[in-house]
């Protein structure tokens, strides 16, 4: 049976080596239903020219990945970083991503900071609100597991990006990762608090043991993430959005060609990926 | 002027190229107050033997490193690991450490059920209490970064290892630990909730940008944690006890003379763990 892979995405730094154009392809022609587009490749190839190849392709897009870091060291420079936050929202708009996954950055060069800096970039997402609002996508707030707090991003909680959700209300949403919060106690209270509709997109991935280094994420399976009962714990809140497959992994699945990470991805996530859990209630 | 290094000790696998005799010579010659120990040291060198060496040496100890792992995939395993751990216990009443450190192990051997680990980790500390007090020893619970979650602990959070305080009472504490806790919003907060009297011990240290892997701890003052503001903190609350140096670091630390980790650590730690910040208040 071909598996159902209509709310499936794959994550476009799965397979960095593709181009924009390769990763459309090639997602599409194994049957996988959208697409998280990056930065770097939607500005190379064009934004007017993704949008229309994802239309032919017949591609959703789950989000834009990723949000300029707003740890300037100057007023100046996080000024600059808002302004080119909202052009990517505009750019996410054009390509009908959903949301722009908020990747905050770290402390800025040189600051000990944290509580400061998370200070600011909550102050920026308030800023940003409005222009959200206006394009219609929203601020998908990804917490970041904590060995990424200072170099990556500040947001390292899905309690506080919960917190930050209920400020910010219809322009933001959470962007819940596997890799990030598989360990925290309370992922799975916070995924109920959240409720289906503040989901954004939710990230596949796994935890390796060993982890050899902070790039080694693992593939659907290979690792000691409970994928069955967290998807268990989506369908009793009642989440019907995209399950993304996203795997920065430099020292195995980034070596591999494209094609065949993609056919393992499909494998491996078309148990976690299927029609909606509360289809089976429905029939019960 | 000489430093006040009476609340000071260093952690053993600071400089793990010494034995333990090397080491409580090592510290003592350089005037550091106390040594926290580990087991594999206190083996090789004996019980009796290390006591009567601290004792001529004029070092204090801030603890026994480290608990055996409760993650064993039997019961009957499980069952050695709390005898093993009694044992522990009484090794460390034996050299006067106040207290074991915790480190509980990561999920047993095939199992992604992290909750269901927690909750036996819990029952295994309950367990362990009654001779915990029986022998004048604390049980040490110190949150590990969540990126050992999977193959060091189980035990990631403050707010939680604070949790399991509240239930066992008096047969524990919390060891803190820079590098571990650095960017938890939730660090200031719980170390007031936790109070003077329930830290241990405070283990300094710093969390680099970059971090190249998952052994790659800093020196004092090389990384992005704000340790005079944590130690602020500690003043605010009142605690009189240990700070206590940790360094993990396979590709720096650990390739230097113990002599001279010592040095620099007594140069970059000074600062931080003179008398007790509240002297001040009093001649206030």
């Amino acid at each position: 049976m071909r598996p159902d892979l209509a709310r499936f995405a794959i994550n476009q730094i799965t397979t960095p080596n593709w181009t924009m154009a390769q990763a459309i392809e090639g997602y599409a022609a194994q049957g996988v239903g959208g697409i998280a587009c990056w930065r770097s490749y939607l500005d190379e190839y064009g934004v007017e020219r993704t949008a229309r190849h994802l239309r032919d392709a017949g591609l959703w897009v789950a989000s834009l990945c990723t949000s300029a870091w707003l740890n300037a060291a100057t007023e100046a420079d996080f000024d600059a970083a808002i302004e080119q936050n909202r052009r990517i929202l505009d750019n996410a708009a054009a390509i009908g991503a959903p949301c722009v996954v908020m990747v905050v950055g770290g402390l800025p060069p040189g600051s000990k900071d944290i509580a400061g800096q998370r200070a600011r970039v909550r102050d920026a997402l308030h800023t940003l609100a409005p222009h959200a609002r206006s394009v219609g996508v929203k601020l998908g707030l990804e917490p970041l597991h904590p060995m990424y707090a200072g170099d990556r991003s500040v947001l390292n909680s899905i309690t506080v990006a919960n917190d930050l959700c209920d400020e910010l209300g219809d322009a933001a949403g959470l962007v819940p990762d596997v890799y990030h919060c598989w360990w925290d106690p309370a992922f799975e209270s916070e995924l109920r608090r959240a409720g289906p509709e503040r989901i954004l997109t939710f990230h596949y991935c796994d935890w390796l043991v060993p982890t050899r280094n902070l790039r080694d994420r693992g593939m659907v399976g290979d690792g000691v993430a409970d994928i069955a009962r967290i998807r268990g714990w989506l369908d009793e809140i009642g989440y019907s959005g995209v399950f993304e497959l996203e795997i920065f992994s430099e020292l195995d699945w980034w070596t591999r060609p494209g094609d065949e990470t993609v056919r393992i991805g499909i494998e491996r996530c078309t148990p976690y990926v299927g029609a909606l859990g509360d289809t089976a209630k429905d029939q019960a």
